[in-house]
């Protein structure tokens, strides 16, 4: 018998669609959280894309009806976090894309190169060198360095490329600073999405398909979690962990919810 | 009564100038080589220039008269090592500059993105994620990774920004593989200089401002070194180090040139 959680947080590749296949126990899930009246928000690390693209991707292509409101990124996460620690502070230098600085805007903050009190460095498709000279020259001087993630990589249609991690680790090196980051398995993110949908931690339940970002960010943050085998992990490398998943099934389809 | 040293290898930056500024005795120390007939090789970690431009800088800018051949880069020292265990294997995928496109193409290597034996990856101010999405891909395809040096910084008119080590640092994240280095404090570039000049490891000595390039990479060939405080290392932190150098001055002009 699973316990009672009013809240799901959710990963999205591996988890609710395999890169552009569908995952249709994922799709039956999300209805049956629906039907059942759980609050859903799905937490991602991706910071380059709008909830609202993520919603339609979810809609279009994997027979998930969600709003972009069930949808929180790094980027979100991140400016939430800054605005709550910010105070005056509103300036920032982003090497990122669209879902960065759109996030950041609408929080108030001003995107400038000039004396800005933050860099955040997530991933950037377009970064140059000339941009991570800029962040690297900023920190130096005293920014506070925030990373969005850690994920070395990203899977896309030519392979496994560089994640905002990766761009992170760069700036790390050359400013010989640690980067607060916000992402999974990050608690930051977790309790940034807390607040969000305005439950506890005890209340919510973390479900993804690697160990290593999303049960390891509900482990850091106290929350149960749900590890789902359709995605990166494998049952014998989690075996090895110290600290087990709360629950974990080979199919959502699997999983009972509790009313 | 210093050791008669047959050759001197010499750092540039900190040790025979100072960015833009001359250091005179770096200019004396020079002279008094000539005038002894000791072989003469700067060995320095750029990569970006040319022999050719290195010795330019050196005479019009500092008054120091030097060919291209007395000049060994990380390029040369790569182009070297690489032509050295690359048998037929000699396609390779560079992100760097003209100095080591330079140094690569003229031992013989074919540059190219299409299934290369080695990627090298030095400092590129012209560097973009599309480049290092390509180095990271072709790694993980097999490509074996080299590079040039770990130097995390260099500094420019702007400041400290990225060197080829962050760069670097960035492709080893997102490849989760390990380069071989080439540069200073690795010992693969002096086994290069010293094939270059001639000589064996005991007849020569390393002249540097910075402990952890210049006289790590003597120590770690076993090779004799003078450290010079007109740069980056000072004396206090050196002083602390479990295997000091050979011989320190404040000037070169304090050391002494056996014949």
């Amino acid at each position: 018998m699973s316990k009672n959680y009013r809240g799901y947080f959710i990963d999205l590749d591996g988890t609710t669609y395999k890169g552009k296949k569908q995952i249709p126990a994922a799709a039956r899930f999300i209805k049956r959280l629906k039907a059942a009246d759980k609050t859903i928000l799905f937490v991602t690390n991706n910071s380059t894309r709008s909830p609202e693209f993520v919603a339609n991707n979810l809609r279009e292509n994997h027979n998930i009806d969600v709003k972009p409101e069930n949808v929180y990124t790094t980027a979100l996460a991140t400016a939430d976090y800054l605005d709550g620690i910010a105070g005056e502070k509103r300036k920032v230098y982003i090497v990122g894309e669209s879902g960065l600085r759109d996030a950041l805007a609408a929080c108030g903050f001003e995107i400038t190169n000039q004396q800005p009190d933050f860099v955040v460095v997530g991933l950037d498709s377009q970064v140059t060198y000339a941009k991570l000279e800029t962040a690297v020259l900023l920190i130096r001087d005293g920014a506070k360095f925030i990373g969005t993630n850690a994920d070395s990589n990203l899977p896309n249609e030519r392979g496994m490329v560089p994640g905002a991690g990766s761009i992170v680790k760069l700036v790390e090196y050359a400013t010989q600073q640690k980067p607060l980051m916000i992402g999974k398995p990050e608690k930051i993110i977790m309790e940034m999405a807390l607040q969000k949908v305005g439950l506890s931690r005890d209340e919510v339940v973390m479900v993804g398909d690697n160990y290593h970002t999303d049960i390891q960010a509900a482990i850091n943050v106290g929350m149960d979690s749900l590890l789902v085998y359709t995605g990166l992990s494998k049952p014998a490398e989690v075996a090895s962990e110290a600290v087990q998943p709360t629950n974990s099934v080979r199919s959502l389809d699997e999983w009972k919810i509790s009313k």
